[in-house]
């Protein structure tokens, strides 16, 4: 019981950290477009809330998650216009490192959400990988770019979540702990994304 | 009650307005971008309805507004069919002036119906700005550029959504008559816009 | 009874046809612009499932429809990505055919679903040619480019499903045996996006 609540808090505290991270590159992202402070908090918020958007909306999971969290909602917003008009602020290592953490986090939620609803594996395994890359697609979708995550020269980042939320469907179809099997996942996620960007791997042309 | 029915016909009125001008517009910038009939009508119809239709997906609101009521879908359509083989008829200062009604009613409209589903005053000022904003800026993802309302150099027009609905958000906690209240958010909502357009009001750059 | 089976089992192979063609030419569009597998395979789902998936959406048929069919997954990604490392093995007429099978197959489907619901013609008509054209319409939003069906020179396509399911609602308004109007649309939009190719028929410029 109390190691259940401290995991709770765990991860909220990791949640947060993930949403922050995704909304300060999103106002990154939207200050080179030279866009202003309205471009700038909603391409932080498609970023951070993007992802998970497209996967209640296509569930059925309505009204969608973050409408019923409104702390995260001003946490991303807050954080947006901090980005935008204190760049300096924030460290490119330590945001890259909080992206890895969502990644992971979103993407394992995604598939878990699928699997509650029985759903096939095939389908749990994509709504994870759409929750953890669909906020990024939006949001170059919305900058005028091709998403970056579909370019030959990207670092692996929806492989890595693939890996990770197929290695989590099997271990929760082989009746492994849930708890576990997310953690093994979402820890999955985050190490591969973080040496792929080390070693600059990514995936073989056509 | 006779003014209650006379207020519903003046707001069906102004919607039709609002449509028709969202129509318009989306159906010449259609033709900017050498699209035919068919992008002109798609791009006209999203301008018009892409909020509101974001909005009912997000908040579970299904099937979305514009299905129940054909009479609006074929309103658009007809005004985009008119204006993309008949530019000239219309006046840009109209133009202007019918779509801020829209931007006024549709914002409005959006934030209360997210707090008739008891959800938090941050969320229902959101939703009121999504639908008051994201047809235009799903009409400039269809014609491939950076949405118009997120330059640095657009007059404020999010910024007259989210200073409306705030106030309405305001108005609406500390329990004044909702349709007061409605009016006079909306009111703000097209007067600062007309303002904005006027003396060229744009937020300050980072 | 035996003739309904052995219709259904025509109407499930035609639809793994349109699929798998939707997604072979989906992944070869992610090649033009030099994106990777992961490009490839998400604008292959996206070019088959896009329409259907945002009807579903609007309509309230959630979870949307191919969550309950992971065959069709499957067989989307697994052409994607043999289209995406073995370029070579599709011919182009045999793509623009099977494409025009789906066309006029989803077209149908979407209008059909629409009219299941006691939504009005026109809402009905309008559900087709979504659920027909917006995969590609999403697919080109993905590629960065203003949706080819939009472009005047474009041989018709979305007025082909316009003028099928316009037909199929007709007929089904007038109480024609439902899937004798559902082949009589289905095939009219078959035919008609054929002649359009080979007769290079584009829509009137403004």
């Amino acid at each position: 019981m109390g190691s259940a609540i401290f995991m709770d808090q765990i991860l909220l505290i990791l949640t947060y950290a993930a949403v922050i991270a995704s909304a300060i590159s999103g106002a990154l992202e939207a200050r080179k477009h030279q866009m202003d402070i309205v471009g700038a908090t909603t391409i932080a918020f498609v970023n951070a809330f993007g992802g998970g958007t497209l996967r209640d909306m296509m569930l059925g999971r309505v009204p969608v998650f973050w409408v019923h969290d409104p702390g995260l909602t001003i946490a991303a917003l807050a954080f947006a216009f901090l980005a935008f008009y204190r760049l300096e602020t924030f460290s490119r290592r330590l945001l890259i490192t909080a992206d890895a953490v969502g990644l992971g986090i979103f993407s394992i939620l995604g598939a878990t959400y699928a699997l509650q609803l029985d759903l096939s594996p095939i389908v749990a395994i994509l709504m994870g990988v759409v929750t953890g890359i669909f906020g990024g697609v939006l949001r170059d979708v919305l900058s005028n770019r091709i998403p970056s995550v579909f370019g030959q020269s990207t670092e692996l980042y929806a492989t890595c979540s693939f890996a990770g939320t197929t290695l989590f469907a099997i271990l929760y179809g082989i009746h492994v702990n849930t708890l576990s099997a997310s953690l093994i996942g979402a820890a999955t996620i985050f190490l591969m994304r973080l040496l792929a960007v080390r070693f600059k791997m990514t995936l073989p042309p056509p």
